[in-house]
């Protein structure tokens, strides 16, 4: 037997709050769960700096991976499996994919690579091909099946059902971080009848269709992604939280690009201050890596760098007030300067902060991002977009939704010092506040 | 208005999965769940290695301690409060013994307290008493607040009914981790009705008894508690990494002890191994800090400590089989020299291991570890111990179990060097195996 | 003590599955809840036929009048309970209007109401007001007791708070029955944070309104009900079986109108086929009775009204097909005629059924039925309508839906007989079919 | 194909709130849930009187039949399938017999099967055999298939791992039934892993096994069941309806043999009072038909009947007290006199009952009522009986329990009427009392 068809001696399972149980049977896959890649993603959250809102979202990436492993391995092998418009063939090639999509993920994913330009698919890339663990298992099914699950992964793969599978606007993906999310926070949002949704999934033609009896759970799903987004992922809180975090890591790099001598120096940063590191660097970096830096960090000279890190470890967060880019542009400017007036350095304490979503699209062709429209099988064999059929779809739509919030540090505003000039900051401040 | 009773402007209100809600009113808890010593807890995991067979259960004990918290609040403001038998007085000692009682543990725990000779009890009665803003924001309250809040976590307060409600058979912290490590691992035990148990808990005398008409709900919750013991807490594999996480600080200790040079010098640990620590030291340890090492450790040209941080890190854990410590003490013997025969050090790869469990017991005065029983409180005003009335807890009171396991490094022993003794080992191992 | 403020010795506690436990403390309640007029809800079900279809929703009016008492003694007790804005005075009103609010429901309400001209809420009046235990325990606490309890049931009590608790677009009804509903249908649909919402809810001079703080629980709330409204509750399967009750109500009125001699008279029903009934009469019928005629029906001589009956009892429902009424208006009467000519009375076996809903509107003055809109409490102490800030909301306001849906008897047309003309009517019913 | 094999075009599903789908494609299953006798099921309540207490327990046998249909599904076509131990041939016997084994009961059948010595097993077999709808389709099967499902229901059938899934200490049966009686009530008893059990069932030689790595699963439903006849099954208001309902329908045979003359005659009642009834007449009654006797004899001149009546239907119960039938024996006797001088019927008002359970047996071969061991398959193939190895099943097996409560009309001895008497026994009574 070869390695691609491999079955354990018995099945392994793991325990899950979401799915219940994972299922494993295939050797690869085993395999694939305790290299040491895939591994270091339980030393990475899922959602970054959410716990710091949300106290029950101490999840991991791993957690993550296994549940878009199982729902992939549910609709291969209980839904997909025996129709004649699938193709047994990539089973194998989508149950990888699935676990290893998150595998280029660095600690707090958002910010780190915002400092450092760089793009965790990239890595999730370099990982799958290059010298790993991951990359060895894989080269044992096949010379290019490591070149394949990448290819899935990048959207590239040449079988689009696959592609779909993995990444669209109703993958598997999705729907594992929306109901993990929701359980882990505790919020009530987030949930919809995934099993419902998987029976009604068909592979078609280069695509794959949810048959319209099962729009309403569709529509319910969409309505759970939109409802995550604005109550859990773009909380306020946990960006005033990334914001810092930001701030931490471009004030090493600048310190040290100055030629400040750290008492404790940033060692693992110093190839991504120069853009120097290899991958093995980069895989060494974990979030308690970055923890106990910004724990020791808490003590050195440099003001900012040592308040910064207090903030994030201890919780100490900036506040917020809502802001409008286009009224508030020439305001900012006041406040900068009103900022520098009161001794306090508005590149580091006056930040303004956006994000934005767009809860489901139709194709636009053309566009930057194209977005593959959610396809419903009629009864009758016709294939209509979604938006088409459902209201409240249609009300979303291509709906782009933008939230603006300026961050700042409260308590250093009421501190006793430079009160004229910080009463007046407060004053315009509050002006454009909620 | 005194700082004891100071309420916030608004409620605050975390999102709990367990409790749905955790709620704040008073000035002394937010200020308390603020302090960086509270905070901490977010860095340390309530379970422990538990994530690696269970990977949900990555909750920290932050989570749990709020979820105490909660417990007793809503004891004390909703069900005990006008309560003649119960002093008003008492809500913020309890409520504030509830939300610190586990404030002194360190990094896995555990295995660091059995290493180090240290116990969690005592730091966070150092914590509680010592130079931090936990101890400050306690002192606000009363010059002998922050002794008494100590006293009730250490069991020797005065007041019963409150120590009860922090630390007895039935008590709030048991109550809450039952529930939270159940939810979090994802496992079907660990479910009771707390809502119909706390209904029913009275405060009477010098302790708080449970009315008889809840007694089922209490025999559900001695089963949960039996069953989450054997599942989750004691599951072996869980074991296995524990068992190599003390052998990794053994290792470092002995290493450093003999002045073996790291290349990464356990710099943190250094006044651990001459037992000359600091409050502020011992704070400084966390879960990312130790994995850090962890991973830096990988590559020490010490092959032992390099062996046993990349079994932990990446989850390359220790097999084990049981193991009988009357019938196969002499065996362990022999096994140890065959290992030293093989050339792998029975020190650190041939361990044995146990953990026993005593799920409920009645009271035993003059025994080492007194147990206050859970008391009934009849409708005729009798009161009755638990096992009295219940068959069930009758049939598992006082009865101690205790498993053994020996732990070995299985792939060490079929790597096709030295096979006339690996051979016999395995042998031997297998007899005494499952 | 008065009897309207008058304490049980003991909290009596409900189990329910929806609330967990509905607590009563109010000696008006308790013997409210014992009177033979609440007792008989539970012989109504709370959602009529649908248990045709969704096998779980056996559940009684009963069970939903207990949770409609309990939401609003939740408001009351912990929410309003001490603001300045609420009249504890109105506190016994609105709980007993709670739990009073469906009392004249009768069996399959829907149907029923619709074949004798009734209408439910004035028989809830009559109730409250006319010789029945309810009234007698009323008149207890005053003598206008029970025609404010009426008032507030009307919409027509001064206290528009109370009101509005009871009956507005997001009231305790609707919140405890979307809830419930989905519990035992097993839907995915229908939860939302209702706790959530239950924190935000104030008091506010005419008004009830809910701080926009949580406006994205309100959203989840409106499409839980836009869901449940077309997933459940007008489900075409449902509505198959409502068609045949309403026609077999029609023919034994019919028949009786003839003078037909019934095997088994409608004893129970002769007064409402001349509208003669008494209060009496009306509180004497159940589902339990309608069903044992329908099962006794089931071998009268009357062929209609015997198949209809089996029908019925034992679910050989009709089939149903997509219909356009402004379209296909033509096409009905040329059916109806080709049924005639089958030998089908199209009458009692071609039915054209509508159902509609406006999932939530804003204020429309002057229009038949004027719905308060759902208002929203801004941080600043603004009031603004929900459409207005809420795209989702926006999307579907004041958007009215209808269901057209033909009913047939599917078997009768491929019996064998007549086939040129039957063949005919399928060949129709097909086009406009789905 | 023949109509054994042939499959629906396309899957059935049922949404089930407890296994939230039931899955159906085989067109004899399709067919039996169609048919009027299972249809019947659906107006009988699964909980008979229980409603009265947990009124959530609304939920029909129709419900329960499809759940056990659903496990065993599971256990045939997920588990078994392709085990060489296992015989495919027995998959649609088994089926059959799991959605058809409760098809016997009658309405509130443990009252009615007590007042007329009926047994609902013979009732189940005669509608298998006889002329029923259900018998014509499984005839459709073979000639011998009616006979098969029978057998398999009598636990007489030939292959014991099938009857085993439909009646053993942990068969299909009581795995639905413990979850959906826990969900429809609401208590938080009733849990516990069943997809653990099912995964770990294993047919083997004339039996199904455990393997011995689902040991605690198992022990938590052994616990679940406990508690669950604790306090859901016996729980004491419910049996107080009970004993009503007996009452009821021995005072009604009574009169009727006496030659009373009924207001409402109890026409569907007569054959049964002399034994002579058709499997027609038993399979005509249904609660709702019970109900509506109880209702009309609510006014009937005989004042016994017309009271209890009137109980039953608007839930005014009796009381109870504890009862020792060993040491009270005598005191009954004088209680029945004192009942008789203050002008009470002792006959239908002092009602002695008793209700025992036995939670686990091992094998006790020669007994009365012998029941199958649950036997663990070890890891090394040995097989153990449960109790051997778990010490909680060890403590409560064989150990039957029983309790006894004496119920009486409370308000009848407080009405003031020969206040003497009725004093004399209400000390009696609270004597004896809780």
């Amino acid at each position: 037997m070869s390695y691609a068809t491999q079955k354990l001696a018995e099945e392994k399972v793991f325990k899950d709050p979401v799915h219940r149980y994972i299922h494993v049977r295939d050797q690869v896959i085993w395999d694939l769960v305790n290299s040491r890649e895939v591994q270091r993603l339980r030393r990475i959250k899922q959602l970054g700096t959410s716990y710091l809102v949300f106290h029950g979202a101490e999840h991991s990436r791993f957690n993550h991976s296994l549940g878009v492993y199982e729902i992939v391995r549910r609709i291969s092998d209980d839904i997909f499996h025996g129709r004649p418009e699938w193709d047994e063939g990539e089973r194998l090639v989508v149950l990888c994919a699935a676990l290893l999509h998150d595998l280029g993920h660095g600690p707090f994913s958002h910010s780190f690579e915002k400092v450092f330009a760089l793009d965790h698919e990239e890595f999730t890339r370099k990982i799958l091909l290059g010298d790993t663990e991951v990359n060895k298992i894989l080269l044992k099914v096949s010379e290019n099946f490591p070149m394949k699950v990448a290819e899935v992964i990048a959207k590239t793969y040449s079988n689009k059902q696959v592609v779909s599978l993995i990444s669209s606007q109703i993958d598997a993906d999705r729907m594992d971080y929306l109901q993990r999310d929701a359980y882990y926070t505790g919020v009530s949002y987030g949930h919809f009848d995934m099993e419902r949704i998987l029976r009604v999934m068909r592979p078609l033609d280069d695509q794959v269709v949810i048959k319209s009896s099962g729009m309403h759970a569709v529509e319910d799903y969409i309505m759970s992604r939109y409802q995550m987004y604005w109550q859990v992922y773009f909380h306020p809180v946990a960006r005033s939280a990334e914001v810092i975090l930001r701030k931490i890591l471009q004030r090493a790099k600048e310190l040290s690009e100055r030629g400040y001598k750290f008492e404790q120096p940033p060692t693992h940063f110093l190839s991504f201050f120069d853009q120097s590191f290899t991958l093995k660097e980069y895989l060494a970096l974990d979030e308690g890596v970055l923890m106990t830096y910004f724990q020791l960090w808490m003590t050195e000279r440099d003001l900012i760098l040592a308040d910064l890190c207090d903030r994030f470890v201890n919780r100490h967060l900036f506040q917020y007030v809502d802001f409008d880019p286009g009224k508030d542009y020439k305001k900012l400017g006041e406040l900068a300067e009103l900022f520098r007036s009161a001794g306090i350095d508005p590149e580091y304490y006056l930040i303004d902060d956006s994000t934005s979503d767009l809860p489901y699209d139709f194709y636009r062709p053309g566009e930057e991002e194209e977005r593959l429209p959610i396809h419903l099988l009629m009864p009758n064999g016709d294939i209509k977009e979604l938006s088409r059929l459902s209201q409240i779809v249609d009300a979303i739509s291509g709906k782009r939704r933008t939230d603006y919030k300026l961050y700042f540090p409260a308590e250093l505003l009421i501190d006793g010092k430079k009160t004229a000039i910080k009463h007046k900051i407060l004053e315009m401040l509050r002006e454009g506040g909620v």
